[in-house]
């Protein structure tokens, strides 16, 4: 295993450090796990925190900032934080108004976050309310879901949904936003190579030099298919065709996020989005934004996804709104 | 060889259509491979052009738009652009107050550039001024260069000279500064891996799985010694130590950039920011400002590089000035 770590029992707590030290306008409670804003929203303003088990850098720590989250909880590497860090993190962020926890659909991040959220309601009096995000095409049931996995729409969810946040919309609100967002919002990845998690040293998965593996996870779960090593037209074709089989994309203006899982590099990404567009301007949707980047990832994963949002004027115009983070900065 | 393209002779095409889907506020002139601001800057003020092989994104094509270049050429992987294609870039981006180019010193740039120069003076009565970077700590003469390697300070110089040049300052004060921050910053890379340059179908250089490569150049060019893998803490020390040796960093606020090589998935590059930072503080350097990501790429190269700058107040007043390019955005 070659990593740039000191030691795997202590990648997390070392990799918090380097945050705390690169970013003056986030605080790192390094005892709950904690990244949130150095400077808290108004009084009045509903919240957003979001968390999961680190190793999708910048998700989720590095959208905290004006504009999306509020705190994020960082759990070991693809392993869910606890109950207690999200509790504290619900605390720590309101401002009175209510919390959004954004759940991506794994079984131990849901079961979690609901009971944090049951515990702040009951002990401190927070209102909370939950949106769970479960827009991977790929597969129904997977080894860590009941129902789709929860990936790149999450991520696009931070964005919207934190500029509403920002707007002073109440909770009810903010929450039915969120719905409509994860509903309108398809993704499907695929990998080249495994990763490998540092606590356990090897590859997750094996995955011979002339196949790669379609629908991948982002853990490394399976996916749909393990096929042969393709042109890139061909893969935007497998990743594209089964988001377009599951929603009806035409009539709106649609955000595409071409991400990559840790290690493919941008030239790569880039060429991706290209035949990505090709083919869903080809399909009749009309690209209105796109994001093409390392936004959520797997560790030192080759591969990509595609997430596809179908938008409208109101997602629009929260999308262009400021926002401020380390993962995220635009108008601001 | 495992890679998101079509063929490898197609993936400059096809990576610079991608680039002009996902980004209208520039341009690509595919036939002679050059990305330029879709609304040029103001008549009078210096423009600012880079370019070199491709392989390194999002430098220099991602740093083009308002605040930092107004173009780049893009050559074939790890391959100089030609004197053509600076000659066309140099003539469409000129507003009448004179062009910088920004060389990284490797032989067949710097060669190219020289021509390319002389070539828009002479024909177009273009007035140009050239700055080369040679920032990189490890070696003094290398496969590709007479003199040290240009590497990350590049990244931080476009965006201190390109505030400069907003502000509408002439050529020779843009140059002076440019010679300014070259002469200010150092930088030292190391590689965990090779590599792979697509037309070559195989990884540069072999690495055995217990060693890495310290001092590494952006193409995979030999460093200063292989060593054993070894904790981040360590192979922090043996970035920050010969930058420290080469240049007195005390007295002065420290702009300092963390930069992937590629394939380092972003909770490492934290992990070893927070690392090098540590020893920066203990050596009496005072960070002010710093970056974490991928800036300078090796293509699919995992490892990373530190760079260290001494800044002033005008350093940093023009650092914290708006940029909006695809690679680097703030204030805008």
């Amino acid at each position: 295993m070659k990593k740039l770590i000191n030691s795997p029992e202590n990648v997390l707590a070392d990799a918090l450090a380097g945050v705390a030290a690169a970013h003056p306008d986030v605080r790192v409670d390094f005892t709950n796990r904690i990244i949130y804003r150095a400077t808290p929203k108004a009084d009045g303003k509903v919240a957003l925190i979001s968390g999961g088990g680190s190793g999708h850098e910048p998700l989720h720590g590095g959208f905290v900032g004006p504009g999306m989250l509020d705190a994020a909880c960082a759990g070991e590497v693809f392993t869910s934080p606890t109950p207690d860090q999200m509790q504290e993190a619900t605390k720590v962020v309101d401002r009175g108004a209510g919390v959004l926890h954004i759940v991506k659909n794994y079984t131990g991040d849901v079961m979690n976050f609901e009971m944090a959220g049951e515990l702040a309601a009951a002990e401190s009096g927070v209102e909370v309310a939950t949106i769970v995000t479960d827009d991977d095409v790929a597969v129904q049931d997977s080894t860590w879901t009941a129902g789709r996995r929860g990936v790149g729409v999450t991520v696009l969810l931070e964005k919207i949904v934190g500029a509403a946040a920002e707007e002073g919309r109440d909770l009810a609100a903010v929450h039915a936003l969120a719905t409509k967002v994860n509903e309108s919002g398809r993704s499907m990845g695929m990998a080249l190579t495994s990763c490998t998690v540092p606590a356990a040293g090897k590859p997750t998965f094996d995955l011979p030099d002339d196949q790669m593996e379609i629908g991948i996870g982002i853990h490394g779960e399976p996916g749909r298919h393990r096929v042969p090593l393709a042109p890139a037209s061909e893969i935007a074709q497998q990743l594209v065709e089964p988001i377009l089989a599951d929603l009806d994309f035409t009539g709106s203006p649609a955000i595409v996020m071409l991400n990559g899982m840790g290690a493919s590099p941008l030239i790569e990404l880039y060429l991706m989005y290209g035949e990505v567009a090709k083919l869903l301007e080809k399909a009749g949707v009309k690209i209105a934004r796109n994001l093409v980047g390392n936004y959520i990832t797997s560790l030192d994963m080759a591969g990509c996804s595609v997430t596809v949002l179908k938008a409208d004027d109101e997602i629009l115009k929260l999308w262009d709104a400021p926002v401020n983070t380390a993962g995220l900065r635009w108008g601001a």
